[in-house]
């Protein structure tokens, strides 16, 4: 494996680009393709066996463009795919729920934690047994909130509904007394303003996309693989399906010009 | 073709259920077979190549039911295969588009109609273009309302927020002076309240599920295919992933008990 090897990100579709952007941020001069399963978005409401059928398809799809780590953006994908994903691919697998979880149990005073996400991250609990492993102590108290990812994606952020909606989410929240909110979907980090305005500066919000972020730093720094290029890195996106919307999200979630798209056939991964 | 063989519904998830919900009402003695592409569910963000290519498969999975007429409750699906559909399968293809533009042709006195849908349905101008090519002098103002189908899911019907978005979205409809608006998504219906609200009494909603209905009794008849039996029909759902909330959601729609629900693998489709 090579230093110049690039760092695959996959999600199910556009959220993921978030996570894209922490690690751009963090690390600049690293490679990056990013695959986004478009054709088959959303996975927050299929059952679990078909998300690891599909997470297992954008890995390898991943792998085979010789990655030197795989990053599960999805959240929903990272709650019940990614022990079947560590084991398959000889690459490091990093999902969005083992560093987030770690975050929030290093940043609770009083042993609080509020996790939101899709229905199936949530369902899984996935957050809450993590959490529950490190430390049976912490109170974790979930809820989907499933209205966040469409207006993140129609770009409401500052739209009347959108405080309306997150207060009918949140407000269990409050009386819940917690002090660290995880945002356990990769939509949710653009929408962080108005969910910091519900909860107030009391409550810490964690960015699972920040926290993989040092996890991948480590990994990278203990196998040597760090890209000691001093140039911007490159970066390249596979969708499994275009549509015409995707390029003005995506420009919107990254904060910048978008190129290099690619469209990869769903017969390419099956 | 026998007259007791079913009518064959699909849609690309639960949407199309307020389809069945109509047919049913119009048809209390038709068996009806739904199959729900709840694995793939949007269709409304996808390309067109990639939604004729699911609509194919979908058809064709009632077909191999040996239904008697096909029913694509999908307007996206509707908006762009139905000509590939009615090509290929030796039995009616009847969509959402030409009844409900009918309807609102019908219906309209100030030749001014307003179409919402999912953005592929509005990007595609399915419902402007069967409207002019009926009658160009008509006038047709579009906008996609992606925020209500998930509004839907949740069951938000009566929540402020909805009357917030429903502001947003149709305002314009009401700029535009139009007397007529057509609900060009099958989860639309379920917000009709909100709807009616916001655009006043002086505006008809169309309801392409009930003017679809018309178009199957004049298929039915037209062919000596009516169900001339006196039992209520038996009903099959076919979905290609089961999730916990389908239940919940299709009873909602539906307003009542749902069973026979079964599971459909991909492979099985493609």
């Amino acid at each position: 494996m090579n230093r110049t090897n690039p760092i695959g990100i996959f999600d199910s579709g556009i959220g993921g680009l978030t996570v894209v952007k922490r690690i751009s941020s963090f690390f600049p001069n690293e490679n990056i393709i990013y695959f986004g399963d478009t054709a088959r978005v959303p996975y927050g409401n299929k059952s679990n066996d078909t998300v690891i059928e599909y997470a297992l398809q954008d890995a390898n799809f991943l792998f085979k463009k010789n990655v030197k780590l795989i990053i599960v953006a999805c959240n929903t994908a990272s709650s019940v795919a990614i022990d079947v994903l560590k084991e398959k691919f000889q690459v490091p697998v990093i999902g969005m729920i083992e560093p987030g979880a770690q975050l929030a149990i290093d940043t609770t005073n009083n042993k609080r934690i509020g996790v939101i996400g899709t229905y199936a991250t949530i369902g899984n609990h996935a957050y809450s047994s993590e959490i529950k492993k490190h430390n049976p102590k912490i109170e974790v108290f979930e809820k989907p909130c499933p209205l966040f990812v469409p207006l993140a994606e129609e770009g409401w952020m500052d739209h009347p509904s959108t405080k309306l909606i997150a207060e009918e989410y949140l407000n269990d929240f409050i009386n819940w007394d917690i002090d660290t909110l995880i945002l356990g979907c990769t939509h949710y980090p653009l929408l962080s303003a108005v969910i910091e305005e519900v909860m107030g500066d009391k409550v810490t919000l964690i960015d699972s996309g920040t926290a993989a972020a040092s996890v991948v730093e480590d990994h990278l720094n203990g196998r040597g693989l760090r890209n000691t290029s001093v140039q911007q890195g490159q970066y390249e996106y596979y969708l499994s399906d275009l549509s015409g919307k995707f390029k003005d999200v995506a420009e919107r979630f990254l904060g910048r010009t978008v190129g290099n798209i690619n469209k990869v056939d769903l017969e390419q991964l099956i």
